[in-house]
């Protein structure tokens, strides 16, 4: 691995540092990776190209779109991962470390893609629940969009994650629409760098959507406004440092930051030293203790065990670990690597100290040495802490270590459980290691509003669970308090943070043209051909069909009842139908219905509708007694092209009696040929 | 009215002042109204007292249960809303105004009851979203839950709506499960102050859920923390203060802010002067100068005009102007009342003259005198600002005179337009005259990043209208950047401000139970009678039923095609259905499946199924062809009490295949006895 100056991309092109800059050293050798040198960038014209040249551009192309190019972007990567890999080592990363943040980073871009084409419209407007009758008439209604922010997104990672925390940002903000400017942490910057040269390679990305800026952010915080984000990743510290920056504070610029965490788990009164939790609880806190050297901001800090186990739950964590084997992960049999650098050993020796204060060390040295580890690397092993007094403790529930570091301690009871586990004050992530149900219920219901994710382990979901520490694309991660109070992910959940909810009010006219779909009361068009004749794209939500009517008979229902089984009474006994406040007597089937509705409303010969996969939200509004005549009115609602030649056409279905009544409704699916 | 000094609320009783404090003078006679007296109150204890009694005493009750609790607030205050008028009068107000005050904030209450029942569920448990499959067998699940927060909400609201302004936080933060304690603004905290009383004098609310503090909070700030939440009406300059708190900042205390907004109203370049369009936002402009004499944070600060109609929009607006009788209300004729005290007036005669050294004034008076005007209140006329040059304007664009006063400005184009509308860097609400639907796409494209609601006005809706100046429950009422950044209301999502989101992770058996559903994977009981024969009370989710096969012959489908007229080719033309690669051949109707898999599962005769009143969810998997063999399986998936005696039941239900593959599934709804 040659050494080079990483450049930045700006403007759409790179940017070479002015000066040969801060050497960055390997974590497993010491020797000099890569620089870290001054960009003499315009900052501020930065921001502003992303506003005026990124933002269009991506605001132009539909979610499904946005979909497909965060796919290229994970195709590209996936085919030139093993560069990363090869890069990562350095980091002081395990293989299987570099795949939690090289594939794990893939895989939520790819997660994206994939919640993008199949719960987001083929369209660029995104609407936010449902239409809302605001008059009694209809006349006046009302509906939620939102719409991407117009600003820049300003991403800023922590060093841990060097692939993976650039794409679980960046995923959302590209599909929500907004452009962004990713600024690494230094220690890691050359991974970050070389993934993101292998996106703008591929050539996919609008100019001005993505860019890079290696080393300091210079005076971009001073012109930042109310339509930029900027989304942290790192210490409390600093973020209090960026949040309390004057142009934030005052220009109420969103700030998502995601911070130091003590994450706790927690052994149940019922998982006895013979039971399978007991096990599984042993090897998670290992696993999470030795995984990228417990550099990772959802890590156990905390092991909470009841009294009666935490002599058993101490002797089992000292016997795993003194399995570890810590060194250069080219090495064989070495299980964990190194801590990304001497600097960080530093801080996370300082913070241990004050950890071990409160207690005494019962794995492990105060230093964490290692005998034999290799020289030049930044090395620690593991050190777990026993604190015989957790609620008169003084560093163990607000001090983070970020390393191999973890603190055990005894509760009795839940309840003594549940107070200890919220002195974290606000944390990413606990686990609770149960099969009891009652005692998750308890534990949930007492810790849920101080946690962004709760993660519950039996011996059913152990095979298949992903572990306290991993955060997963579909699932919100950040925490309340000291977490930093924010979130990111938890799928289309993260869009929301790079877009601006705005309620619309107008007359549905108005709104259903905005919002691209047909609302009651809006205009429908009966002239024409049936609309079952229109193709996909001729079909312009508001096409309606109104059919004639139909009697229903007592014979058509006892002809349905005998036919299909469904003798219930309802249908087949007037005097218990009549005893039914609901019925006043016998009644149609509801299925009766649909299936007379859908005898008035199919044409039957092939056309352009390919098939009705699917019905939402019917609901039975009034019975229909025999004699009644029903009539159905059809309306086209919204499409959604899903290809080429083909796209999903949802109808507004509405069932009438005789008097004009409404007996029950439904939105009917279709997918139809372009 | 005697004058009293308020007292506060805390620990579940009054607190009278321990001094004779300030007093505060009616906006009308001058007089003085009330005093506010310095309060020695325990603040740290009071937040305490939310935290330890009232957020327990709320989290134990359901949410139909709190949406009770708000209906009975609604009827306390409604059934003594004449004693608010009373007071209100002094505020300045016209009846009109107070209405908006007193019967909006009624209203409020009685719509987030309303949605309480109808859209929450009668538990404690909230769910956020569907199930995610977190695994290739399906062993590990996630779900993510919405939990009141565990500490306090502190409302801190703004003078001019003293009623609606403390019952638009309360309701959904009651309804979310949290205690909270009010700071009304001192001007017209008697008004406040009497409409709390009556709340609390209804007896309903659960000890430490309610408390107020009339005047200063004290220390109360240096003792939050991550579980509280500060909501902010008034000035950004006082936001950006309490913002700054350190407290605020290191602990990531939850801060809602709505803040002065610089709100837009525009005519579209199609709403010529004879149109309607026109002569509505003439009516708009002058109502929403008028009404609280112009002290709304919603009210229309600028009015952008395309250049050709600026001339009329200024003519029409002079002469509507002069018809505004400014007053005392309780006089015959008066159409406009006072500011609520003479500070505020001092202070909107500042704001008015640096907006009018952007224009020229043509409407009124530089310090707003009134000939006639009652003696010792404080009262201002409305002035028209005339602004030539607003792309120059130093401060028409940021520069909130929170009275009776806007500025009118041309604009060319609607690119233009939007520009202007931008430059208030965030507004709540803006509105839009026009009667064509490609003007408003482009500009609610433009400006829709911009602001928390957007208003369309045209022919058809504006009978109905609300207005551009009123939140409404169930609509978001906030705007990014300068408006603050905050959201509140918007129906249900309202809540989210004062709960947590977590993902939780386990077992299907696991987060069944906690959430107190049936989810695929989790225990199912077929046991025992058929689940249509157990009362609501008996019915425990995960019972479940599995019928016998019954094969769908093609004399079934030529049989239900006939009956019902739905002869659609798929299933009557085998060589057409053979060409649909969807299909390959003739397939049973999928109303043909639903009808059928009634007949398999429905138990005829009377029980606690009273009725069938919906499906959701429907999806048609995979065909059925004549001679397949189909079987259902039914399982109770959730409940919902709805009174003593009923509550509905949502089952899955899954319809499949000889070979065992799924054909269809979908959830079906039924009402039944409890």
């Amino acid at each position: 691995m040659s050494v080079r100056a990483l450049p930045s991309y700006a403007f759409d092109r790179w940017h070479v540092a002015t000066d040969a800059g801060a050497g960055v050293a390997s974590a497993i050798t010491g020797l000099e990776v890569a620089r870290i040198g001054q960009q003499r960038l315009d900052f501020v014209g930065m921001a502003a190209h992303a506003r005026k040249v990124g933002g269009p551009a991506l605001r132009a192309l539909t979610f499904h779109q946005r979909a497909s190019l965060l796919k290229g972007l994970a195709d590209a990567l996936l085919a030139r991962k093993e560069e990363l890999y090869e890069l990562s080592r350095h980091t002081g990363a395990t293989r299987s470390d570099s795949w939690v943040d090289i594939e794990g980073g893939i895989a939520t871009l790819t997660s994206y893609a994939s919640k993008g084409r199949r719960e987001l419209p083929n369209d660029t407007i995104l609407l936010d629940g449902d239409l809302e009758v605001l008059s009694k008439r209809g006349s006046f209604v009302g509906q939620h969009i939102m719409s991407p922010l117009q600003g820049v997104a300003l991403h800023i990672n922590a060093f841990n994650f060097p692939v993976w925390g650039m794409l679980e940002k960046l995923a959302p903000t590209l599909l929500a629409g907004m452009p962004a400017i990713v600024k690494p942490a230094s220690a890691t910057a050359y991974v970050t760098e070389h993934a993101f040269r292998i996106m703008q390679e591929a050539e996919l990305l609008p100019a001005g959507a993505l860019q890079l800026v290696v080393g300091g952010l210079g005076e971009m915080f001073d012109h930042l406004g109310g339509q930029d984000v900027v989304s942290f990743t790192g210490s409390a510290a600093t973020a209090l440092k960026l949040r309390a920056h004057p142009v934030i504070m005052r220009e109420n610029v969103r700030f998502i930051a995601e911070c130091d965490s003590l994450n706790a788990t927690m052994l149940g009164p019922d998982a006895g030293a013979d039971s399978p939790e007991f096990a599984l609880f042993i090897k998670e806190i290992v696993r999470e203790m030795t995984v990228k050297a417990g550099q990772k901001c959802t890590a156990i800090r905390r092991i909470l065990a009841p009294r009666a186990a935490v002599g058993a739950v101490e002797a089992a964590l000292k016997q795993a670990l003194a399995a570890v084997k810590v060194g250069d992960p080219a090495q064989e049999g070495v299980s964990m690597g190194a801590l990304v650098s001497r600097d960080q050993r530093a801080d996370v020796r300082d913070k241990l100290a004050a950890i071990a204060s409160d207690g005494r060390i019962v794995f492990g040295t105060p230093d964490g040495v290692l005998a034999d580890a290799p020289e030049g690397g930044a090395f620690l092993g593991p050190v777990l802490v026993h604190c015989d007094a957790p609620h008169q403790a003084r560093h163990i529930h607000d001090t983070e270590a970020f390393g191999p570091v973890a603190t055990l301690m005894a509760y009795d009871g839940l309840d003594d459980a549940i107070a200890l586990a919220r002195r974290g004050m606000g944390s990413l992530v606990m686990s609770l290691f149960t099969a009891d149900v009652a005692v998750a219920e308890t534990v949930v219901t007492g810790v849920a509003a101080f946690h962004g994710r709760l993660l519950i382990v039996d011996r059913d979901c152990a095979r298949e669970s992903t572990g306290h520490g991993a955060p997963l694309p579909g699932l919100v991660h950040g925490g309340p308090g000291r977490a930093g109070g924010g979130e990111e992910m938890g799928g289309l959940r993260g869009l929301a943070h790079y877009m601006q909810r705005t309620a619309l009010q107008g007359s549905p006219r108005m709104l259903a043209a905005i919002s691209h779909r047909w609302f009651p009361g809006a205009p429908q068009v009966y002239d024409g051909p049936h609309p079952f004749r229109l193709k996909f794209d001729e079909l312009a939500p508001g096409r309606s069909f109104r059919s004639a009517a139909r009697e229903v008979t007592l014979a058509d229902i006892e002809h349905f009842a005998h036919f299909t089984g469904d003798t219930f009474y309802a249908h087949m006994d007037e005097a218990a139908a009549s005893a039914n406040p609901l019925f006043g007597g016998r009644v149609a089937h509801g299925y009766l219905l649909l299936a007379f509705a859908a005898g008035l409303f199919v044409d039957p010969a092939p056309g352009p509708v390919l098939a009705n996969y699917g019905l939402n939200r019917l609901r039975f509004i009034k019975p229909v007694k025999p004699g009644d005549a029903m009539s159905v009115e059809l309306t086209a609602l919204a499409r959604n092209r899903r290809s080429k030649d083909q796209g999903e056409v949802t109808w507004d279905v509405r069932l009438s009696s005789q008097n004009g009544e409404l007996v029950a409704t439904y939105e009917l699916l279709t997918l139809n040929a372009a």
